[in-house]
């Protein structure tokens, strides 16, 4: 931590400030430069909370050097993690993993024609929602544990691990049952509790990306898991808000290369929800593999016009088989056979 | 709703968009542009989902008239709601209600201490956290029940009502038990477990705004609890996350004159953690009355420097007072007594 | 300035930054920490460029403790600047301005009437455009010298001072022999060219924030002025772009005692841009005189549903009197009489 | 346009607005919905301006359905626009460009030998800056002409046409004289009177897109240009503000496939600016081709460690071979040879 003084603090504002440093357990050591002084605090282990500091008479800024995570750093674990699922690897070093399938699970027939579909073209990974996320309380909140049972249905029936999303601590026993790897959505990523629940369990875990959440936020939100005790978890970009519309969010794809240098975690890339146009997800795809993603998350909808949820940003099957065909030209490219 | 066509949209692209508001039920009303046509969409109660039409060929764009809520809406309640607090009321009409303690509370001294403190300068309702919700996991979280206890005692022995964080759906009957107010933090602004849960019970809740909710999504967020059954909701400005960093967060205080207009639930504004800075704290208190707010959280702490959370941006119990005598001279203004 | 390293960089690497720093004509005072070493650099008496640093091997994060600007800091000059305007005088200490007056000037009898309005209800100067910036090529541009001289017309008659916008350096002499005051738009608060010629003239220079410019990118715009040899100069925050779009702009009202904190520079509010919505500009007008503005802008018009641009803005000349009215009960407060 | 009335907007509010309307010589179609009327405006040519209906008793919203640019549009010219540039073509169709070259030129030896070598590697174009914008006055702020001349020496000994940036129209007709390419950098983006100045030359512009410009204020920008008569524009995304500040800006990808559905003027991408990081310059420059770029702009020093500005986000010599190997390996998939 560095504490950078007002260019007019005088002598004593140091030395308090220098005091509450100590006081704290931590040295203090005074830097003072052509316009100002700054305290560097030494012999702290991790992130230290400034409260005590931040509003010391002469305090300009307080900045942080450490990070509020240690377990998800690549400085503490530089091998990068590969995550296991019933015979799918993601992670560093391997094929890159796509996973497909509907936005929302709505009955036997949709969800199998999907899963047979994507399976075919040469999916990885189906993924569906039974617990559904939505901005008001007027419009279809999924199938629930119904919705659970058919993806078990499909998951069995093509042999596809599943992953599904997770909306509270209370069914995270329940959707762990059913499922391969829980989701938690960009709304609950800093749901807390959700995620420490998830620390408990022993299934792997794809944590989106907050709307507004920062790199640092991101990966502070996985080490809630991670310092639970679950080191199996997929990270996942799928957007963030901005000022910009013309889009559904902003897809924030150099972050791929950023998390790989400061995480050992998988990163994965949702093109679907990250653009909201199913004419954009094709390209942004093999952009995100090209720029180094783990995987990717599509939306496949048999009927997307009929789809009871996010049908405008779902590929449909044909749409996705001419992009899988299109990965797998571009697997040689990646150093993976096509 | 209205689709825009593309300027090169045919007249079977138009049929077929048409046929498929029809088939929802609507009507569609094709009002032919200079440049291209748009077709409206009649006969529809509440808000549309456009993903059946979102992505049909020829679709450019899809413009929802209607809001994704109702209950909440001014449109179809006139009247502002006044919540009533054992003793307090927050609303229309009603003097701006004074909503002050600590970020968290610490022990019996400190939260004993800072209620007598705030009862004296003036407040109407004593804050305090016991559940925290944190960044990262190595950080303080809360003394949990112990605090919440810490409150009632603390309630019991000044009179003032307390609100405080609820952060899962499993913790509402406990934190309802304890609390006049339960408050939904900006994280959980779209946790729609939690929301629901608040449907159920019948205490106020305060809701505080996303870090990057829009105000369509707040307002929505608050249609969960009254869609519930619950109608005494409180909404709370507290800061937008934007691209300046200078302050922890953007108090988007234009939105008080505007929920006003869009909505006949109370608005309050919480300066202390928008801004994140102690000096900046009184100015946008009085602002935010000024604005039009029904109320204003303040954090204050007898002693910031020791706080465990957020100390940077709590009042003394000296700042605290001071700022209280100066709100007791504004008060004729907005058409209260000093 | 302060360089962090990596968790894992070695000793070679520490001193290749330090070495580098001291080629910089700088002494290198590393640092080490628990996690990781920063390393400090002393001696430099302003902003440092990073750019030979950044990317050296093992650097993490470069971290500026001097700031770009210089002139416009309190810390350099505490006592507030009044800039003094044809006997209106704007800044600490001073009454409040009002400044108010048509967003484009239209033809003499909108502007005469205007300005004779705006007098008469006691505002203190006028505004008005004659060089418009418009998004798209095909609207109303301004009517360029032709306005100028009908602000001065109006100048002339009623005695009010007139800001007007200039939006290339071609164009400052021609404006500065009309105008009493200089403005740059918000979309021009980077164009380093124009802000040139403005340092060279003698004319006051009303400054507006950029749609995305931080607080210290502001302050460095306003560098550019006061480098040039023009110490007059006032800056607007007029509202930045974010998510939101329920209001044109976000009014970020906190920079107001911010920007009293960091910079000597009057500060004024321009609620018409910020909120873009009529009904909302008495309210965070009389919000930005209570957070500790020097003035605020205010666009009023004698038939806003026939401006040529924002008249959705404009207040009406009795909406206008209305908040004078309210404008001046709420002096006492700021300490002025009524 | 779309005018969207509230709720309880009346008989007569809804006349008068269809009053206004036809006042303005359009048609106005009323739409009454479940819960409120919209009122269409027929028979506009193009971009309305609102602000005479905006703010009339009733209105809730203005939707506009025309967008405020017409010649960029693709709408009213399908075919993808190919700019030539000495012997280089870019556009629909073609081998997408490479640009690449230092941030600023800074003296005869630098820019040959960044010259030579991006050439030797397979560049197409030289990009060099010889007007820095920069954001405070203390910084090198380029040779201006000086620059302009060796730009011209290097492509004269190289053969590559030149690419950079102008900063006032003042200086159009000089940088015009020595570069191949004009370029308006991202601050300048609104900088009308330039864009103007750009309309009347018969060179190519490079467009760069504002740190905060919606896409379609971006394409309303060049609007100017082709309304001037200057058809020859190339844009380019360079990275959006938002708030993450792990990168420099945001590189927003996306917007490559919808600017290509939207607009017929090719779309590079600036992946140097973008990240402001070197080691995430490979991975996103691929990712852009990938997505549909025409081309991509890289900064390339011989030095980056002594580079004047921007050092850290440049590319060595070696780094940039060894990208544009990748990029030849990477270009059968794009359908053309290696």
């Amino acid at each position: 931590m560095l504490i950078v003084m007002n260019h007019n603090a005088g002598k004593k504002q140091i030395e308090a400030v220098s005091k509450a440093i100590e006081k704290m357990g931590y040295t203090a050591a005074p830097i003072p430069g052509g316009e100002r002084t700054a305290i560097g605090v030494l012999g702290n282990k991790g992130y230290v909370d400034d409260s005590n500091i931040r509003d010391l008479p002469g305090v300009q800024e307080v900045i942080h050097v450490s990070k509020p995570y240690k377990l998800v750093s690549r400085d503490f674990h530089p091998k990068g993690t590969v995550v296991k699922i019933s015979g799918v690897e993601i992670g560093e070093g391997r094929r890159p993993v796509i996973i497909a399938g509907p936005c929302a699970v709505e009955n036997e027939e949709q969800i199998l024609k999907a899963a047979r579909a994507v399976k075919a073209a040469g999916a990885d990974m189906l993924r569906g929602g039974a617990f559904k996320p939505r901005t008001g309380p007027h419009t279809f909140q999924g199938l629930k544990e119904e919705g659970l049972k058919l993806l078990a249905l499909a998951s069995k029936e093509t042999g596809l691990p599943v992953v599904t999303e997770v909306m509270s601590p209370d069914n995270v026993g329940l959707v762990a049952s059913y499922a391969d790897v829980l989701q938690v959505g960009a709304r609950n990523m800093q749901n807390f509790d959700l995620l420490r629940e998830l620390g408990t369990i022993r299934k792997p875990v794809l944590l989106k990306r907050g709307l507004s959440a920062t790199l640092e936020e991101f990966l502070a939100a996985a080490e809630y898991i991670l310092a639970g005790g679950n080191g199996a978890v997929i990270l996942c970009e799928r957007g963030i808000r901005t000022f910009e519309t013309a889009t559904r969010n902003t897809l924030d794809l150099s972050v791929v290369p950023l998390i790989k240098e400061l995480s050992h975690l998988p990163i994965t890339v949702d093109p679907s929800h990250a653009t909201g146009r199913r004419s954009l997800v094709p390209s942004m795809a093999k952009a995100a593999l090209v720029a180094g993603a783990h995987g990717v998350l599509l939306e496949v909808h048999p009927e997307p016009e009929k789809a009871l949820s996010d049908g405008a940003q779902s590929l449909t099957l044909q749409g996705f088989a001419r992009l899988m065909d299109d990965i797998k030209r571009l697997m040689p490219f990646l150093g993976f056979p096509a």
